[in-house]
């Protein structure tokens, strides 16, 4: 459109470089904000601005926090001899939510991804290799998402961690299975033989 | 989660008071702006901020512009003896986009909602009556959505449009019936109706 507005293309730009928001949605959302009361647009802008502000990483756990230890590395009631080890901390804040686990984490901060150029120094390996090593830890347990590359990065994390001389470390990882309200007949052929081949007595 | 960083709530709080954006999508879209450099974010924040900056309604047709009058009235090759009646910008954004109108348009600024309390002052309504009493218009097409609000609206406004004493404008409306692509067997009745009252000569 001649003369459209720079500053609704620059806004369009911005959100169609979100992941998942095609030109059309960040079309929409930016008429939305149009609309809107103008502190609307101003808050949005405000938090994207100040959000990487203070943000660090967990000295021990590396997941994302405003001190040098997380609240979960921080809280007392944790059981930090279990350490779950996950790809980001999105993945953490989804254990959070669901209150489901009482030990502590490992963020790893992505997977082994040798074709984007991501080898094992990119991750925090080192930095979990390292709390093992100093002790007191009994399980991990290897949370990664049921992806080629999460499930190369556990066995390349296994490797690592039987290779050190910790001899009573348990390496876990997560059940495959059906999951809760899906539907037999939707599942994909993978999924379907997990469910079958980690069937439980019951 | 305990003390998750205050920033990164208000980033998920303003991602999620856009339509169309839940809290899950909100987490994911600001867990993605962590990842990425910190020019992203920034240049999110600075486009929301200076979103509504130097933003103005054009004189004539009430469409969103950063001059007096916007591109479309501005531009001679217009024919501005036909007027297409919509109701937001974003419809303009549309038929511009199809690049199939050469005429000019009214953004009406919303459609009679009352039980939003939304009356004809809210709209632009007088302003469109002005212009057709400025005289030179001989076509007004009423491009109004395909909803109860629309109708409603384009009723209203074509008894106003009545009522003033001009006598030769023609007031049209868009054609209903089946998108072009999609399925007759999926086409709703009201739809599947409109396609057969009007249908033309092959």
């Amino acid at each position: 459109m001649k003369n459209f507005p720079s500053s609704i293309s620059r806004m369009i730009d911005a959100f169609a470089s979100l992941p998942g928001i095609g030109e059309k949605t960040a079309t929409r959302l930016v008429f939305y904000l149009i609309r809107s009361p103008g502190n609307v647009s101003r808050e949005l802008g405000e938090a994207a601005q100040n959000l990487k502000e203070g943000l660090k990483l967990c000295e021990k756990c590396r997941n994302i926090t405003m001190e040098n230890i997380c609240g979960v590395c921080e809280d007392s009631n944790r059981d930090a001899s279990q350490i779950c080890v996950v790809e980001e901390a999105l993945d953490v804040l989804a254990f959070e939510k669901a209150g489901i686990w009482r030990g502590v984490y490992h963020v790893l901060n992505g997977v082994l991804n040798p074709l984007d150029g991501i080898g094992p120094e990119s991750l925090t390996i080192t930095d979990l290799v390292r709390r093992v090593e100093g002790g007191g830890v009994e399980e991990i347990i290897l949370a990664m998402n049921p992806s080629v590359e999460g499930e190369a990065t556990a066995m390349y994390l296994t490797k690592q961690l039987q290779a050190g001389s910790f001899p009573k470390i348990k390496i876990t990882r997560l059940a495959r299975g059906l999951p809760t309200g899906s539907e037999l007949s939707y599942a994909d052929e993978v999924t379907l033989g997990a469910a079958l081949k980690g069937r439980r007595e019951f």
